[in-house]
């Protein structure tokens, strides 16, 4: 049977509580890739689906986050870990959802009333993974899944990687929140969100930071952020586009982000020494850079720096 | 009239939409700490809440969400802005809390019924800060302010700096969610929280990280993050701890939480060459550095990272 495109993001017409009669209707409806394969996921590109079938000894469902075991080393007759899990195939591509912040589609397996059926759920996040010992002894790899709060989700997208100059026209909307996922106590919150746009300018320098060029590489890929220029959202209105956007390190986009740098018209750094790395297909616009300046950066030196 | 010592985060007793005739009764119990001045805040330590009253021109309040005006420029007269603001005293405090991710309480001054009063919004985070030219055509400092979810608020702090000894008996419970602000399209979310202890180890560093010894500098003050090695939350639950907390940019705080790399239990690092800087007052413990290894770290090349 082959494999529907890979479509990361909400299917349309398709909302939490969403049910299906069974793996085929789930298929058929575009939401899991697979029948019988728990995880759905591409080969370097991170996993579209999961199915949560309550398969696994060591599986946890609360709802709004859950802990997901990874494939593999499991008995085909006594459905018990008979041997370790590697970090590889499908276990592979669920990680790099946690790298490249792409969401994860999330449906359960469900009976009730002595009917067994498919729930959909909705987006979750790979917030972490890690490597345990399960109950059986064997080592396991485990996904802490959070359910994406509505408003922050990115549209769903077409298979196909965008070229650059399709970007422009990809305004979108934010839905309209219905909650959020309830969190347990954090000092931290970085959660990076895939967008055509944000991949498209991460491949366009192979993750490298267009300030420092430095190269931050996981067991699950490499790791870069997209960087607005003009922010987003209101007041600015900055638009979701290439233009707009640059590959950074973490470091450098939190320095951009305070006005630490900025960057001149002719792509000299202001406040920093060099000049911004500029691929000839990125088609970064001057006039963002203007707007960054003029509101964000701040001359070193002109206001107090202590703490 | 003697200010009450600073205090972040929420006041005891006091839930949002709690009603206070006038700002000598706000003063009163705790909740803004000044009469008459719309930002109370401690010189070098950020801001610890705000009264929005409506009195610039270039104010604008979604309620989940505000834009806050800067202080200074304004005409007594007639309240309009007839000079450029500047990024200083209680401005320059409330854009440190962006960077130190403290929580600024908002009041809001109200007319209902031909009745002013004041209501307490809730716990806010400054989400970005701007110059820009206001309706007058003069320099502003622009405040984007975003309510908290509940469930993630740190907790109340006392006003004097706790000592590394008083932070182990401190652990938190997370409160009950009762739902998020709703958001504009975002592509990444940094929200870094304040807490006692991450606090303590910035300070402990000086903002510079334990791996490279980098120290991020912005206008606002000095830049870096609170890692916990054991994570926070379930299944993990390590504690909010001194000794379970690194001093990291955030570049290596990504990478040490996607387990590019780990410590021994030495200090030495695995992964990546060099030793961790420790501080002998740290404390850091050897138990959550072996949690972190067994858990998150990947030999190098031991599986593949293309993407």
């Amino acid at each position: 049977m082959p494999q529907p495109p890979a479509s990361f993001g909400e299917i349309a017409g398709i909302r939490p509580g969403h049910e299906f009669r069974n793996r085929l209707e789930l298929w058929g409806a575009g939401v899991h890739g697979q029948t019988q394969a728990g995880i759905s996921a591409r080969a370097g590109r991170g996993a579209e689906s999961i199915v949560v079938s309550g398969g696994y000894e060591d599986d946890l469902d609360l709802g709004a986050w859950l802990l997901y075991t990874g494939k593999g080393g499991r008995s085909n007759e006594s459905g018990r870990q008979v041997a370790d899990q590697t970090l590889t195939g499908a276990n592979l591509e669920l990680a790099r959802n946690q790298v490249l912040g792409l969401p994860v589609r999330v449906t359960r397996k469900v009976t009730e009333n002595g009917l067994t059926f498919y729930r959909y759920g909705g987006l979750y996040r790979v917030a972490s993974y890690w490597q345990e010992q399960g109950r059986s002894g064997h080592k396991i790899w485990r996904f802490r899944l959070e359910l994406l709060p509505e408003e922050v989700l990115p549209a769903a997208e077409p298979a196909s990687t965008a070229l650059p100059g399709d970007l422009f026209s990809q305004a979108q909307e934010p839905a309209l929140p219905y909650g959020a996922a309830p969190r347990q106590l954090t000092t931290t919150l970085r959660i990076v969100r895939d967008t055509a746009v944000s991949r498209a300018v991460k491949n366009l320098y192979a993750y490298r930071c267009q300030v420092c060029a430095v190269q931050l590489a996981s067991p699950a890929g490499l790791y870069a952020e997209a960087a607005h220029v003009r922010p987003l959202g209101a007041p600015h209105h900055g638009p979701d586009v290439l233009g707009n956007v640059l590959c950074l390190c973490p470091n450098h986009h939190v320095l951009f982000d305070l006005g630490s740098f900025a960057v001149r018209n002719d792509f000299t750094l202001l406040g920093l020494n060099g000049k911004l790395t500029l691929h000839r297909r990125h088609g970064l616009e001057p006039h963002f850079l203007h707007y960054h300046r003029e509101h964000y950066f701040h001359a070193p030196g002109a206001y107090p720096a202590e703490h």
